[in-house]
């Protein structure tokens, strides 16, 4: 089972989307993650509540706050974390890469309520808007093609924030018992009389290709199961060649 | 400066994908984090290197293989790791959440080729794909809503591959060159032709019987060396069986 933490004190704020598909999308991963407050600030289209790319996230996108501007829709919040793909531009914030933001909001988190902001896909949040930012954050892409498309972003962050703290209960090696060393002895000689009927070995060379094999059957790293399952197999194909032998 | 680790060994490969925008999201999501291999199989859209939604990664996309089997898109690869957003279905395969995962992968990829397969917006991958892979990973959303965007989910695996900072310890298991999948499925087909010869397999279990022998053949994360071995003394064995029948 998997346990995310709690993300309800996070507001993700869409600022000026142009596209409503891409706050659509950005709704739906929000609900995989678990973060369900969705505040959008003047949206370009205001039919976006109609996003066919919401799949699985309609209430998430009805319950979407509708603001006017920034100051609106962060005003209840204890820090609000502003997105760039851009490096330093004029550096009138700090500037942290995704995981180490990721540490500092759910430290936040845990006392009170942190709004993100995604700017417009054209031109990403203005200075005015990051004005209204404590500081902000970027996800590492590569220098020769570094801006996001807005969901992805959206989703690639939430994912720093609630897949991170994730155990997985008990371990999920259900059925690996290992095989036994005397399955693995028996494979090896059902294998190597295989062999010999077949001619792949030279009888002089016999005692050197049981070590080979034997080696090498270790090497294979093998459950209980799956060698029971090959044991299976090579006694009957043994069975076949030395009836033909007859 | 960001230093992204090298990708170049990791192959993205997207199978059955209904929607073309879907693929040229993901195309631009690799391109972001600095994953240029991108292959396809059988989309079902046959015009998808015109997706719009390829913004800046339209080099990238143009330059997509396409492929009408998984096999033949994996086959150089060493190490295919499949994606799905269900638990344990049947569990024939071990499950890794994405941030263990991605820790293996990267391991792997200093070493060879590594491919991660996305199945259809549907469906996922089937049966007949998942035995294609070693192993599946999983994106930690909730159990409320799991499935993701296809393209969201390509990003979010690429930043867990590339955004972390690695480290790879000196245990970099030099000189294990995994096998690579064309050679697994030589050794799948000469096997299973012996068992079909040995009457082992039903001629009517053939296909199930098949798909069981490749998962099997991946779990056991045979050497380039062993199962070159390997596939010499089943092909020897089976040339017996077959001399055996005229």
């Amino acid at each position: 089972m998997i346990e995310t933490p709690n993300l309800d004190n996070l507001r993700i704020i869409l600022v000026h989307t142009r596209n409503p598909l891409n706050i659509g999308a950005a709704a739906r991963a929000m609900s995989n993650f678990g973060a369900l407050r969705l505040l959008v600030v003047n949206p370009y289209e205001k039919a976006f509540r109609e996003a066919v790319s919401a799949v699985g996230a309609e209430p998430l996108l009805a319950n979407a706050e509708e603001h006017d501007s920034v100051s609106s829709a962060v005003r209840d919040c204890g820090l609000v974390v502003g997105t760039t793909a851009i490096g330093h531009r004029e550096l009138h914030h700090d500037l942290y890469l995704l995981e180490q933001a990721g540490k500092k909001i759910r430290t936040k988190l845990a006392a009170g309520r942190v709004a993100i902001l995604f700017g417009s896909e054209k031109t990403g949040l203005t200075n005015s808007e990051l004005s209204h930012c404590h500081w902000l954050l970027r996800i590492p892409t590569r220098e020769a093609h570094r801006s996001m498309n807005l969901s992805q972003a959206v989703a690639v962050v939430l994912y720093e924030l609630s897949g991170r703290t994730v155990k997985l209960g008990a371990k999920n090696k259900l059925g690996k018992t290992p095989a036994e060393m005397e399955t693995l002895d028996r494979i090896s000689a059902a294998l190597l009389a295989a062999l010999s009927l077949s001619g792949y070995i030279h009888p002089r060379a016999q005692s050197k290709a049981e070590e080979k094999l034997r080696r090498m059957l270790r090497r294979f790293d093998l459950t209980a199961s799956d060698a029971e399952v090959l044991l299976g197999m090579l006694r009957k194909i043994l069975w076949k060649l030395r009836e033909a032998q007859r």
